[in-house]
């Protein structure tokens, strides 16, 4: 699938209509970065809340606003869903049949077999390209929306069996436009790997919040903790909505993950023993240096 | 103990001496901060390494320096022991003895009991004052010093049993010198609690460093990877030699930190995999919103 890479990928025709379902943070940034890049683009905005569509036209990021996605989905060359896995996959069934001849359906979702799974279910499979922006930030809604959210992040597309290229095509555009990378991943490695590189490091942070908090007094963690605390519990404040699809519709890929982390808390716990009660120096050390170099590589 | 918080703190003499012992990242920091406020300050330093020396020297953040640190701790109003903990130990007992009636000796370690029970058993006890800078970062060495790093940190004094008061000010002073806020702890209370703010979240960051690399190409991680993954490991990349030190000389509280982390990860896997196989939608959900709340609160 090299469709994406090709040095020839046609740009999105002018005049095109955009139409974003969601405005949180992952669908606002890409409506500013949009608009940001290709004013002739006709961006549409579709929230839950008047506030949000009204918020969004002022600041430029959308043309123009719907309450439901219907009406947006009809008038769409490129439909985005941009809310939580698990609504995605409820709006690809009630969109899909709505769309025009020769506009796609992508979506932003952190999962992707469960997307891939809905999106071979419709009639309009050709049309339908699954999506997922590796960027994001622990803040969400509209607030903390930024244009340049998703410059030089990966913008990795899974097909669904039935994708046509020129569908690939158009959304790897979309990605290139507002400054990301398009890369080709089939949904099933996808969410293993990002059960890992994503979904583990909020499920760690989660956790390590939680035992912090409980035998520590506030005031005592306001005072004695800084950068190290603050970074590597960041996650933790990530969307619990968005957060509960992600973990449910990728749950053996997380538990598997988690146990491998729990397996590898075990070894630490069992090298720190040893370290101290039998002077064993050295294989603490060369661990530590191990893991140093790890973290260093990629 | 209010000595600290005194809104009649003397400031350092002018001309005092400042020996720092180590010029990593926190004793070149220090030097630098020093440098930078108060120039009348002689500022001593110690290094292993003859270029070390150099580079301070050329950069301005020490007047005079050693590869020793037995004519430092002569000079010095003020002896800072900026290297791993386990050398902090040993350094106690060798340069108390040479301190000037006045001075005082201090350190810049992570833990603080085995520091502590190192100055009560020298018979200069009341000129010794623990300390612990709650600043940091995963990068070493001089080149990544930074005159600010102090600056709205918490300075961590823990006193002996024998310390003076004029010696627990005058640490106290050299703390709001650098733009620091000098707050008073036991030694015992201090380690349990960094155990769980900043020991155990290295731990985590290194568990999950090695989790992810396991399992996980390179070329993989590197595309499939942002912010969250950057944030969350970023402490694997500390010092290993320091970071030795602080796990082997807090083993207890560290080793009992982790085993809570483990029953942590435990209760999230059994909540993940209820949610998923009965549906029991909301445990999983209320959990997310609270871990989220905990994370605010600080």
């Amino acid at each position: 699938m090299n469709a994406v890479d090709k040095p020839e990928l046609p740009s999105i025709p002018c005049g095109s209509v955009v139409a974003i379902v969601g405005l949180g943070l992952m669908g606002g940034s890409l409506a500013a970065a949009i608009k940001a890049s290709r004013p002739d683009i006709k961006v549409i905005g579709v929230a839950r809340r008047p506030e949000t569509l009204a918020q969004a036209t002022q600041r430029g990021f959308i043309d123009e606003g719907f309450l439901e996605p219907e009406p947006a989905a009809q008038a769409a060359d490129i439909l985005v869903l941009a809310v939580p896995v698990l609504s995605i996959v409820n709006l690809v069934g009630r969109l899909a049949p709505l769309l025009r001849e020769g506009a796609v359906l992508t979506d932003l979702g952190s999962t992707k077999v469960a997307v891939i799974q809905a999106m071979e279910k419709v009639r309009w499979g050709a049309q339908c390209v699954g999506s997922h922006p590796i960027c994001g930030k622990e803040v969400s809604g509209l607030d903390a929306s930024d244009p340049q959210l998703y410059r030089g992040a990966t913008w990795v597309l899974c097909p669904t069996d039935f994708t046509a290229t020129w569908a690939m095509e158009l959304v790897a555009s979309l990605a290139k436009e507002v400054g990301a990378e398009p890369v080709v991943y089939g949904a099933a490695e996808h969410d293993a790997i990002l059960a890992r590189t994503s979904h583990l490091p909020f499920v760690v942070a989660a956790c390590l919040t939680r035992t912090i908090a409980k035998k520590t007094a506030p005031h005592d963690l306001r005072l004695l903790s800084a950068g190290g605390y603050r970074d590597t519990t960041r996650l933790a404040g990530s969307d619990p909505q968005m957060m509960q699809d992600i973990l449910v519709s990728n749950r053996a890929n997380i538990l598997e993950a988690i146990e491998q982390m729990q397996a590898e808390l075990e070894v630490f716990k069992q090298l720190l023993a040893n370290e101290a009660e039998s002077g064993a120096a050295g294989l603490l050390r060369g661990y530590l240096e191990e893991t140093r170099s790890l973290r260093r590589q990629p």
